[in-house]
């Protein structure tokens, strides 16, 4: 495998010192790697908190800061953080208002997030949790039951973040979460494998004019493979499978995301395609993002996630945010 | 090639339509590859127009907004932009205060900008050139006589572009764009090639366990052939390079740079080794970046990039930013 590590063992650990070393406004506890932001809690403010595998950069520690999350907890490599870890950064956030755990649909993070939210209760601190399933590829996958939980997890960061730091109860903040949610669809198109770094080789074997359709961000496998073809075909495989399943009409919040080896000219090219079809289909595309948000390793692929508005999300969409890896108008 | 594109032809244009559908902020010329500002030119203040050969993502065109440049000019892949769409540029962000061109040094670009100076000249509109040249990799190269230019680049356009902001006249942010670039060092090292869209192939073959050590942004040889080792060592391989050149004592702002291709885990990996590395010779790495901000399409690998700053710099560095892809503090 050829990647700029030291020891397949400590990347996650030594990407931490990076971290810690690049964001003075962040603090990291590389030793039981939690992110939270440097300046603390802020009493009477409900506490974002999110995690899941590594791999995923920026999700979820790039999205640590004012307006979004308070606190994020990094597994290793594709692995789910442990409940020890989320406790920590659970009470590291407690400001007296309840903390929301925001938690992407995979077996191991809900278990354990589970597990961290009920010794949270035990310590007094109130928690609800929202668990993110946008990814409509599969049905069930190998890593969950149900949908699995991709792209929408920053839009409900963002949104969510937006509401709890304008003051709003822990209730109000669960709820906008789950609407963000239940107004999102996400599907991913994978160009290339990636490689673990514990496990040394590509997690899948595709061929050279091949692409997986509906891929997972662990790698996992979509619903089928099918040959290369173009941006065109592809933007509107991921678009037909989105809106089978959601209207796609009206004001639409769209992420055009790299899997983390996909150059930008590709993913703008792509998001010009994007919106092609969604303004065909009715859609008008109010706000996006274009670049790599939530990753899997260095592969080559994308995918495309979209949230229908309300003028209200719009609005908490474009309040101030400033994160490492989102950050505007504050 | 695994590309997400519709035609090798067509992929800068088909890009350009989803940056000008992503980014409100600019206004992009698709028929004649030309950014701007969408509010256009400010009466007084001097325009910054830089550009380059595309596939170096967001080089050039995402860093056009307040506090950076006021156009960018993107060629085809690999390719210098045409001296008429430099003038269609220069004209278009003329604000009566004369107009710095930002190029990097590579044969076309020079030869090209200097065409576009002067028509601009004819046409009545004062311009001051600077040539960035901060690799230290080689003397010259397949493209340049005399070294390359490459993420000093970033930095000159930040650091000119708040000046120029503030008010300064042509001659003041043209002194301090070339201050930055004599204060600025660079080495690249590539852990795989890329393909230019047109040609369809890699641009060099390298073997399984081999990188290249300083590397162009074109792919274009470095100084030497090494087997893949660690970040640890490859950070002081670049390190070395660019402390023979110059001294890393002081403050410092420090760019760890993806090639296109790197995950962002290994990029906050090596930057902890680089801060490691610099410590070590008195150095303190005052400000950075790190991430995706000088590619070589889906290039693995990363550069790094050190300036020696000042407090007149820091203070530039730190003003205010807005665009697509550097934002901050406005």
């Amino acid at each position: 495998m050829k990647k700029l590590i030291n020891n397949p063992e400590s990347v996650v650990t030594e990407a931490l010192e990076g971290v810690a070393a690049a964001h003075p406004s962040l603090s990291v506890d590389v030793a039981n790697k939690v992110i939270t932001r440097a300046a603390g809690p802020r009493a009477g403010k409900v506490g974002l908190v999110s995690g899941g595998g590594s791999g995923h950069e920026p999700l979820h520690g790039g999205f640590v800061g004012y307006g979004m999350l308070d606190a994020a907890c990094p597994g290793e490599v594709f692995t789910s953080p442990v409940p020890d870890q989320m406790l920590i950064a659970t009470k590291a956030v407690d400001g007296g208002a309840g903390v929301l755990h925001v938690v992407k649909n995979y077996t191991g993070d809900v278990l354990n997030f589970q597990m961290a939210a009920e010794l949270a209760g035990d310590e007094g601190i109130e928690v609800a949790s929202v668990v993110t399933n946008d990814d409509v590829a599969v049905q069930d996958s190998l890593y969950t039951a149900g949908r699995r939980g991709t792209g929408a997890t920053v839009f409900v960061e963002k949104i969510a973040g937006a509401l709890a730091e304008e003051g709003a109860d822990l209730a109000a903040v669960a709820a906008v979460a789950r609407e963000v949610n239940d107004r999102s669809r996400s599907f991913g198109v994978a160009l290339s494998s990636c490689v673990v770094p514990a496990a040394g080789k590509p997690t899948f074997e595709l061929g050279d004019a091949e692409v997986e359709l509906g891929i997972g961000i662990h790698g996992e496998p979509g619903r089928s493979r099918a040959a290369l073809t173009s941006a065109s075909e592809l933007a509107a495989v991921a678009l037909d499978a989105i809106s089978a399943d959601i209207s796609v009409d009206g004001d639409l919040l769209v992420m055009v995301n790299g899997m983390g080896g996909t150059p930008l000219i590709e993913l703008y090219l792509l998001f010009s395609e994007v919106r092609t079809y969604l303004e065909g289909r009715g859609g008008r595309v109010a706000r996006n993002l274009v670049g790599n948000y939530i990753t899997s390793l260095e592969m080559q692929g994308f995918s495309v996630t979209v949230c229908r508005l309300t003028d209200a999300l719009t609005r908490l969409w474009d309040a101030p945010v400033d994160t490492p890896a989102l950050r505007w108008g504050r």
